[in-house]
């Protein structure tokens, strides 16, 4: 498992700024967050590049390989190598031979950018792609929602150090927060964790994701490929994203932060 | 000229949900934002999808084509045809025969997801596209930015009723809001923008960007491919953005709001 604080090390950079008010301008120093090009190689196969934050990139290489569709189970990923280049990084996967099959079939050369998701899809109805319906009854108490929310931000390491970062996390039923992981982009967040939890062996249907950012159409398809029965946003939830969580049985509560939140979708996800 | 109010009115919907607190519960009706897959297709070939606000279509047609570099300037567009279709929105665009050859040599079918402005390229060195320095010694008065930025929210018509909406606007030597656009996507709405400023014919030199979100590498990158010598945002740069704005010739003013900003790049943009 990764070290929370080394990961958000590598993820920031001191520049020199200049600070204007009414007032006068200073000089100091600040600290950004890092934003890389990640090459993402299956086989050989050039598949995508992603603008992201160069941490957890074997969660990543997991967690993409899976919430996109391209491998079905972990144990179909044999191999990830995170390779640093003068201007990015490229993972290098290791897939089995009837998952390349079907991704060189799909296959698109693609560049996804910071707070991207994309996959390699040609048209509306790719990009809508149906997904297996999270079954199951698990529903979770209210108080485990607002506890999770309220641990949120203590986890989020590099956004307590550069701001604007997003981050994903997976709490227990009690709303303990298991895992976190943090990117520029929050799709990237998500996949992290979808990663993460993979290799951890958490059963995802067991609790629920929370995330710091607004919740699309693609935050709750993620969610619903990695098995979760409930995603919890701190901002603002989309029309499509809504819809979405109705048909994959996914329960979706935003604006969920100071003791409370809304739930649009699938409200007996909550006890 | 699109009317700011009918386009917000299209881009949200009401739904009913419950809104939890710790006291109990009310079911209550929200006001959320529209995400509408829209393809692009030039002169019949289907280029990418993009999850986005279904509002100034037009201006998004063209700006995307511009910042993205598949046209080079707003005459190469012909037309542009809207059809709406029951799961989202087609662009047919007619382009100039020459830029149809280069842009079918490039072309990949992709699917951009909200927040995402990534365009046909597959590799590294191409999602790290070098552009046209932006030239001249156009510079702003601090009060200019600060201006701007306390006028932007009350433009964001959209973002007021729903929450969440990234918005993107031009701004006068002076500080005066020229034009703004509205998005679920940041990427987006500064390609709705870039396409609003060359249709309204407005000389991008001479004014700057505002965007009510962070500000990453692409929105560098589209800030100087319309040709504006500064983007002012709201929230936190990246490393890659400030480095990448430092190459392009453009100022990068961040945490612009309550009367301030901070200066990560060519601080001599501001007077």
């Amino acid at each position: 498992m990764a070290d929370p604080a080394q990961s958000a090390a590598s993820c920031s950079l001191a520049v020199a700024a200049r600070r204007i008010t009414a007032g006068g301008a200073e000089t100091r120093e600040e600290i950004v967050a890092r934003e890389e090009p990640i090459a993402l190689v299956y086989n050989g196969l050039s598949y995508a590049v992603m603008m992201a934050s160069p941490a957890d990139l074997e969660d990543f290489a997991l967690g993409f390989s899976l919430t996109e569709g391209l491998l079905t189970t972990a144990d179909e990923l044999y191999d990830v190598e995170v390779e640093a280049l003068p201007t990015g990084f490229e993972l290098r996967l290791s897939v089995a031979a009837e998952r390349f099959a079907a991704l060189r079939a799909r296959q698109r050369n693609l560049a996804g950018r910071t707070g991207c998701g994309l996959c390699g899809v040609d048209s509306i109805a790719e990009a809508l792609r149906p997904i297996a319906r999270v079954g199951g009854s698990a529903c979770f108490a209210a108080e485990a929602v607002f506890r999770a929310m309220r641990i949120l931000p203590e986890r989020q390491i590099l956004n307590g150090e550069v701001g604007a970062v997003h981050a994903a996390g997976f709490a227990s039923a009690e709303g303990e927060i298991l895992l976190v992981r943090e990117d520029v982009g929050r799709h990237n967040a998500l996949d992290k964790l979808a990663g993460a939890i993979a290799r951890a062996g958490i059963d995802a249907g067991a609790g629920f994701v929370v995330v710091s950012s607004r919740c699309s159409y693609e935050m709750v398809h993620k969610t619903a490929a990695l098995g979760a029965p409930l995603i919890a946003s701190v901002s603002a939830p989309t029309a499509l994203a809504i819809r979405f969580a109705e048909e994959a049985g996914v329960g979706l509560a935003a604006f969920a932060r100071e003791g409370r939140f809304t739930l649009y979708a699938n409200p007996d996800r909550i006890a």
